[in-house]
Order: structure tokens, then C-alpha cells, then sequence
């Protein structure tokens, strides 16, 4: 398992990661198998999305924000229960196949940590399973 | 690593390929693992629920076209930020344990392909780790 | 595969299952690889969330009741398509990094069943894959 230290920069931050992902892939030798990106973190979780126009993840934060909005009679009193919830409807891990030693993305797709209540410095975990 | 080649015909559309897993994974001669089902696309992604009675699938598509609306002075300038939020909460894999040589579905569940942008032609890909 | 049994109690109930989960992954022996948590439910899912605090899942359980009203017009006839909707969103699954012998869950994660269509008795089941 590797560790990425991730720096967010505002209160709601999409951080793509795909590079770093993509490191510990070719670092690790595998051929064939699987790589899981986990967040231990429960106000931000990770997702995979387009990395090409920058907008799309203004939407994404954007709309996010509006559909779970900060201030709506929560009860948990650290006043941060909107990031949890975003967390758990964008989720805690993702995974993606190797294949010939690479990740499979698609040409479009970006491997994105969420933050959802930052800035803040941020941890994810990768592991690496092999068939081969 | 298996492709599948799939063909949407709507706007969104929720395709059954429970039956090519299931192939797969048959054809695999694993008896013990996972199957990961992923999905190389920005604007689709991967379920699994009810695949007994079709409105349940209608009342989800139906539901998230209403929750994340197509018209919502989004920024990015192809018109489809609606299909990448949906994309990122219902998520661009699923994870489903083989045991005895065969998925370890619910008797209701199937597994969904959910394109949010068709319809298009559309793959995704099966990796299968084994324990054995 | 492992199976956990789990008794909910009420419509929507969401159980720590965190230190059944780490009984598993201890009992396997396994050093180093990934626990799989798996749902074979279609009203009920899975997420990780703050455990250390009961309001954080009440104001999560309590949104995603107003966020998928139980009454909108569903065509599905069991009259629960709210609860398949959510579902979806938290996602049938999740992947957790397992090192040194232990789950590599953050210091305030937890792993909680959802249902969102109890009281009932429902099951998951675990996978536990290994790189040594």
C-alpha cells in the first residue's frame, strides 16, 4: 500500500490525481490486475470524471454544493455534515483495472480527489492487486 | 481484461448485461474472487439493482433526470454536465464477489450499465481476481 | 466468502458493521489486500462514514429521505422505489485497503449497512482478496 499526501485549496475541491495514480501503477511492476484508491477521510471521498475541460468539474462542485446545501437543520455539531454527505454519495473508493502494465481510463477520464470540507492537507491509500 | 460492447438507445438508458458477467465469469473458470465491472466513459456508469420488474429501473432514470436537471446554467459548453454529475454519483465501477464459480448476486439484482448521454455505443471492461 | 447476518430496525437504519468486518479480516490471517464488502440487497447498500458521532448518520439518513421523497409518483408497484433510488446512490459495495493485518480504515470511518427499506433481516458478505 502507498500513500499519496494530498494539499486542497478550498472548502469544496476536486484535486486531480491521475498522474500521481499513474506513478505508483508503473512503480509497481504489475501487468494485470487492479488498482484501488481509498480515502480514509469521512468529508471527502474520490471519484473519476473528465479531466479535460476544467468546467466540468465546476459543475460537478457546484451542483454538488447546491443539492446539499452547508446550512439545513443539521444536528452534528462540528457544522460540517453536508461534506459528510457528499462523501458518502461520491464514495470512499475507486477502482480501475491494469492491463499491459497500465490503467485502463478511458481517454476522457481523470482520477479526481474530493474534498468537501478543505482546505486541508489529505491522504490517500493505493493498492495494487495482481493476476499474473 | 474482457470488453464489452454495449448500444444504448436513449438519452439515458439502464442496460441489463447481467448475462455477459455472468458469461464471463463462467468462462473464466474462477471459482473464488471478484468480478469488476468498469466503465471507461465520463457521461455513464455501472449499477446494480432490481432487474425483476422494469419500473424500477424507469423510476431511477426518471428520478435522476429530475434531481439533476439538463438545463441548470452549468459552464461547460458540450451541454452534458447533467450526464457527468449522474456519472459520479452513481459511480464508474462495481465490485462483485465469485464464490463456487458463480457472481454472489441478490436473487433481484442485476448489474446495469447507465448511460446518461446516449445513445451511443458504449464498452466496458471485466477484470476477475481470484483467490485460488 | 463470509456471510454477516444483520437485523435493522426501522425503514431507514443505518448499522455500524466496522468490528464484524475487523473480526473477518483478522480471523483470514491475511497480511497484506483489499476486504470487499458486499450487499446482495436492491433496497439496501453499504457506505463509510463517521462512526464516532450518531448525529453525522442522522442527518445523513434523515437528507436522503428528503432528498428521494417516499411519495413522487413512482410507477414501481411495491411502492418502495424510493429505497431502490438510494441505493444506487450509496452503491452495493466497498473496497477497504487491508495492512500490516488490519483494515487501513481512517481514525473517525466506520462501516455501515444501510437499509433503506427495513425493519428486516438482511445479510453481506465479504471478500477478502491478498498480494502475499
Amino acid at each position: 500500500m502507498k500513500s499519496l499526501d494530498i494539499r486542497t485549496s478550498s472548502r469544496t475541491d476536486f484535486v486531480n490525481i491521475t498522474a500521481q495514480v499513474r506513478q505508483c501503477v508503473s512503480e509497481s511492476g504489475v501487468n494485470s490486475g487492479l488498482v484501488v484508491v481509498y480515502v480514509p477521510h469521512t468529508t471527502a471521498g474520490v471519484t473519476i470524471n473528465e479531466a479535460a475541460d476544467p468546467d466540468v468539474v465546476f459543475d460537478m462542485t457546484n451542483y454538488f454544493d447546491k443539492l446539499v446545501p452547508w446550512n439545513n437543520n443539521y444536528r452534528h455539531g462540528e457544522g460540517n455534515s453536508a461534506a459528510h454527505i457528499k462523501t458518502t454519495m461520491v464514495g470512499s473508493s475507486v477502482s480501475i483495472p491494469i492491463e499491459n502494465g497500465k490503467m485502463a481510463l478511458g481517454v476522457w477520464q481523470g482520477i479526481f480527489f474530493c474534498d468537501f470540507d478543505g482546505p486541508r492537507n489529505r491522504q490517500c491509500y493505493l493498492t495494487i492487486t495482481f493476476n499474473d
